[in-house]
């Protein structure tokens, strides 16, 4: 770990997006994602399943009777969705919408207690049972995401009262956990109040709130385990005794350090790689920085999709093994690719290295944004890379698989993730040293930074994901340098300036340009796209003589709709020339690509199910690909990503 | 139907198994299966799960004080050890071991009700509760286990003490079941019953036998649902409410005439479809003759495994959907293999047809005694088709998929009904007409008949499994008619009598010969019996460009101990050229297979998961089948029968 590599990302209000294809996005979350849940959080949408999230604090705040519903996070919904309203509100200034997020704070500030705890499940159902099973009760889940929503909706509006009152509870906590005699030895059974207090000390600079972040992050997993010594004291079910990963379900059966795989929940464990890289790179601690290292790796080389998702089976929506990806059985909800987009803006804050930018790419481009729906209003938490329809309603094993996006869940972490993500794209794109601007996802924007000290402006036009095109403006003279990712993806690319090529030295993956800038220069790139047809890992058994057909980030797949049925019965040549045209008529404009494959008629009578193998006869079959995060959004119908090698 | 084609089994004092292959099993399940499984209804086996069967007996008879303890159906593991030992006594007298039976029964008996009831778990836990929940509690299930160990222990001793106790027993089933104002129109949870009674009607041409096993197949599934009346009346539990088959768990969602589809509990499913056809044929019911056979073809056409394991899913141990056979997450109970083979011999006693024995015989040599070790105390549950020993450990999906033989198991089923199955073998290889014998498997045998009234004595040697050759021996003069099945998977065979050709009429796949024997005539028959590679329907999606290797009905297998790991690396060409050899030192003699094949070399570093598809290489290597039932008894590790396909 070098400081000197270190980078940060942008403020929020110093990007703003212009982006053809995340701007769409950025709409659907703004105009209907987060209205939405606001109508959900106050239980206003008939038929679908009550949340009961804002009448839990009005009954906590005692401006109500009744009981706590729903489930035991149920506070953290309005916390992402604070969140993502202050995202938005960088991006469309809406006073109206404000007003209700000050209303909302409000409330939700008048249910916190005198010592600042606030958690409406414990504050209506008894105080006294605080604390008792951070396990499974999701009390420092509930906190950490608080403090996102009211850090974001701080830096957006400068509004500080949900700021304010959430460093209260920060103190609570730091009151109740911590090394010192007296205080609990535990941490969250759900990370992600780790990145949080980690992004609060950016904000606070308060050594008591890296302290509790950097113990939460110690503390984990050391012996005796927490969650053991908590589950006997307290009489708590232990869900996971029977699973294969016990404690390392919630990644706490040994110190983080001693982690070499990633293992259990996937959202939770990249939740807390996150929070593990963030205190590395404030703390310098070397050691937690091999770590996180080492578990990076595990994942992008061994335990991922080729879509970014993540977590091989719905038990425990866990990871499994290495080299283990059923693409019909999988999970890879999306809140775990989002996760997975924190964990690499860490590692690039760390060490810029293009193969983390092109996971988190990849990740944004297809296991992502396949979890809503082109509605804006359906999404999916399990993102597969191969549908049976049939399959899903008679095969308990792939039933948590749905051929079709749901309009909303009663545990809707993955909408809410989504809308928070999308709106704060910006703060991923970009992350800058002191005289470095790095660019690691191509897309539309304006931005408005310093680099050495000196102002620095920019805007970038791009033509992804279709087209390897983007052009940076650059608004402002000045010696700065801009760091441009080359990914991963391409094999052949150009670089100008004004016009002229230039050759551009590359380090971790990054063409440097440094250069005494005069406002009105141009950097022109061009990322060469071609189809490139991929195939996994021998060692990836459910892959094994398949290929994926990708274009630039972007991953494709087969759908009925456009293939007919029996899609394993379809093979593709390796050697396949494809067709590309871009439909902007279809799916919101997405690039097509189509090749002559072939499919294989029936080399026996349908009444037998075994046959002495015979040669097996395929005929010539034009087959349609189209972007895989656009699947199921014309009908039920088979899907697959991977397609039998001819 | 028609009756002139019906057939029965012979009595199993007329056949005596003398057979090198079977004869081993034999062996196995009298010498250790039968005293193993008495030691554990005993809880005389150092830890193991305690059975408490004979212990249950003792409390209800009075005998001694205690709860009732196992599962609610643990008398039928009395039900099957006295079913096995009845036969047993047939294959190799024992005084001994009929003398520990004789006071078993005597034990059992006398804790019979006088009404005639006998079911420990609710003489125990109070007699008011019987009859009110058949859906889950077994009752009907140990009933109709129990007449036929009662029916078996008859036929095969001549004592009748346990046969008269279950007369009683089904005397008051009789009076509590039925279409008759006050009795219950139920039936049982899980099926057996009905062919226990039809066979109890073989024995005592009472006609209220018949009565009840056809009130129990004709009741099964009318409306309104007798398991749904029964839930809401009792508040019983639904288990199965959230499932995709519901009441079709227990075949009961609708009448069995109108069930076009193998569906539920696989075991259930077999044995009830059993009970169909013997009351279809006794009956002269067309209609549902009909639907067994509907049924089978349901089974045998698209939802059976190629080792004729059924049930595709653990989840309720069940059918799913045409053509659904997932290799690594499969079920193929041991026990509905077996049922299968119950089914199948009813089906060829109303029409012999050689498609059917087929199928007999491929459960038999495969997917059943897969279940039984080499050492004859350890046995599978689930009989996979691919296995990699860590996923069975690391992936939820695959606990149920154990990588070696257990023990024994706390719920017994599939080891004593192996013994019942492999002791009684005789009563599957032959049936009978008025004037025709029936080979329907080879097994070396002396077969001691009547035919037209005569006797008709041969003895068969054979080959088989490993070579297709065997030789019937006539001990007896006369006119008789013999009909020998040519196996489905053969296909050019040559069939001699006295040495000479003879080029006999084949009906229904069986060759005919009818003649005037004269004591010390010999048939030869050869069935050529090359390795064949056998394809899937390509509607079967995990089996697509796979090829599985066979021989004569035996499926064979690759296992890490012969090929090394990553067996989804190798790769078979479809005009692959065998070497067979029998190997006596092997796995108690087998016949292996060797031949050219190839495996992938890894083309791309350790290190990346998904890379830009390159030529793949593979190098040769040779590649060593076993046979599929002889799997797992040389340690643990991979093991896969469906090979890709170069």
């Amino acid at each position: 770990m070098n400081p000197n590599s270190f980078t940060k990302p942008l403020d929020i209000r110093q990007v703003n997006i212009r982006d053809a294809f995340w701007g769409a996005y950025q709409k659907r979350v703004i105009e209907q994602v987060i209205p939405y849940q606001w109508d959900a959080l106050n239980d206003r949408i008939p038929d679908a399943e009550k949340s009961y999230c804002m009448q839990n604090f009005r009954i906590a705040s005692g401006k109500e009777q009744g009981e706590f519903k729903g489930f035991v996070f149920q506070d953290s919904d309005f916390a992402k969705w604070i969140e993502a309203v202050a995202y938005a509100l960088t991006i469309k200034p809406d006073p109206e919408l404000e007003k209700i997020a000050d209303e909302a704070i409000d409330l939700v500030v008048s249910a916190q207690q005198p010592d600042g705890y606030l958690d409406t499940y414990y504050i209506i159902n008894g105080l006294d049972k605080r604390f008792t099973n951070l396990k499974d009760n999701h009390e420092l889940y509930v906190f950490g995401h608080m403090l996102e929503g009211a850090i974001a909706y701080f830096e957006s509006t400068g509004k500080d009262k949900l700021l304010q009152a959430m460093i209260r509870f920060t103190a609570c906590v730091s009151a109740n956990f911590g090394p010192e005699e007296g205080k609990l030895k535990g941490y969250p059974g759900h990370e992600v109040a780790e990145m949080a207090l980690m992004r609060l000390y950016e904000v606070t600079k308060n050594e008591e709130h890296l302290k509790l972040a950097k113990y939460f992050v110690d503390q984990r997993g050391q012996f005796p385990l927490y969650f053991e010594e908590e589950t006997k004291k307290h009489g708590n079910k232990f869900w996971w005794a029977d699973s294969p990963f016990k404690f390392q379900y919630y990644q706490a059966g040994k110190p983080v350090r001693e982690q070499m795989e990633a293992q259990g929940h996937a959202v939770r464990a990249v939740y807390l790689y996150s929070g593990m890289a963030d205190v590395a790179r404030v703390t310098g601690d070397e050691g937690l920085y091999q770590a996180t290292k080492r578990l990076w790796d595990s994942i992008v080389s061994r335990r991922m999709y080729i879509t970014g998702g993540i977590g091989s089976t719905h038990y425990g929506e866990s990871f499994t093994f290495d080299y283990d990806l059923p693409n019909d059985t999988v999970y890879a909800e999306t809140c775990a690719s989002i996760g997975l987009v924190f964990f690499a803006r860490r590692m690039l804050e760390i060490a810029p290295d293009t193969k983390v930018a092109d996971v988190m790419e990849k990740a944004l481009y297809n296991g992502i944004i396949s979890g809503m729906g082109m509605d804006g209003s359906s999404f999916f938490y399990v993102n597969p890379l191969e549908v049976v329809p049939q399959a899903c309603r008679e095969d308990h094993l792939k039933t948590h698989v749905r051929p079709q996006r749901q309009k909303w869940f009663g545990c809707a972490c993955c909408p809410p993730n989504l809308a928070r993500l999308v709106t704060s794209l910006g703060t991923y794109a970009y992350t800058a040293s002191k005289d470095t601007l790095y660019l690691h996802l191509y897309v539309g924007s304006d931005v408005n930074t310093n680099l050495n000290g000196e102002k620095f402006k920019i805007s970038v036009a791009s033509k992804f994901p279709w087209y390897g095109d983007a052009e940076i403006n650059v608004e402002t003279a000045g010696q700065a340098k801009i760091a441009l990712r080359v990914p991963g993806w391409c094999r052949t690319y150009k670089i100008k300036i004004n016009g002229q090529d230039i050759q551009p030295e590359v380090k971790d993956g990054y063409a440097l340009i440094s250069r005494e800038w005069t406002a009105g220069d141009k950097v022109g790139v061009v990322f060469n796209m071609p189809v490139t047809l991929m195939a996994a890992n021998p060692a990836v058994r459910e892959d094994a003589g398949k290929l994926a057909v990708t274009r630039g980030p972007v991953v494709y797949c087969l759908e009925e709709k456009d293939n007919g049925t029996d899609l394993h019965m379809l093979r593709l040549n390796p050697e396949a020339v494809f067709n590309e045209l871009f439909r902007p008529d279809l799916l919101e404009g997405v690039m097509t690509l189509e090749t002559q494959g072939e499919k294989l008629e029936k080399d026996c009578p349908n009444d037998v199910l075994y046959h002495p193998v015979s040669e097996e006869h395929f005929k010539k079959k034009k087959l349609h690909f189209i972007p895989y995060y656009a699947w199921a959004n014309r009908g039920e119908g088979e899907m697959c990503v991977w397609v039998r090698k001819s």
